[in-house]
């Protein structure tokens, strides 16, 4: 990996964590979960997101419940209250950085 | 830490690069960049910041320069013109990564 490349992945991990929280508003399979998280430009692989719903699921972030109606039993993990309330603080630093780049990056463009 | 604050950390801790490279497109001795950083919102501290400003130098994105006019030498940091390149694309991806999380926070809302 190049040192760009490193740099970059370091600004997307800590979103993923929020992405989850957020997406699992409503209940969803780990599979499901990559792929709207795919299509709403958050990029992680399974590698990284089946570990990380698990350890979610242990700080009580996250639930798990398993569907057995459909043909292939499947686990469904939710956001839990205390993980919509992590939510809301997270989504609420990620606007302070927001806001503090914006001006680097303003500052830059002078 | 509290799980908590290892989250938050996370989402942090990928700004400070992109924060450094925007800064010093005019030169800072290391303190006086970690001053410029906390009053900016970036939260860093200097056990942090002096290493990564050196692996950034040897990454060829930040030049160092010790000016001895001042009463007590200091290493003057500043970005170079393959670091600037790196900070547009890092900000394009930190706004890129910013419009996806807005669409899941304000989804969220509804």
């Amino acid at each position: 990996m190049s040192d760009f490349d490193q740099h970059q992945q370091e600004l997307r991990r800590g979103t993923v964590v929020l992405a989850c929280l957020l997406t699992l508003h409503t209940a969803e399979y780990g599979y499901q979960l990559l792929e709207d998280l795919q299509r709403a430009g958050i990029d992680v692989d399974g590698n990284t997101l089946y570990p990380l719903l698990r350890r979610l699921e242990k700080q009580g972030l996250l639930r798990s419940d398993w569907n057995t109606d459909d043909a292939r039993p499947r686990k469904y993990y939710a956001t839990t209250p205390a993980g919509q309330a992590a939510a809301v603080a997270l989504a609420a630093e990620w606007n302070r950085l927001n806001g503090s780049l914006q001006a680097l990056i303003d500052e830059g463009n002078h």
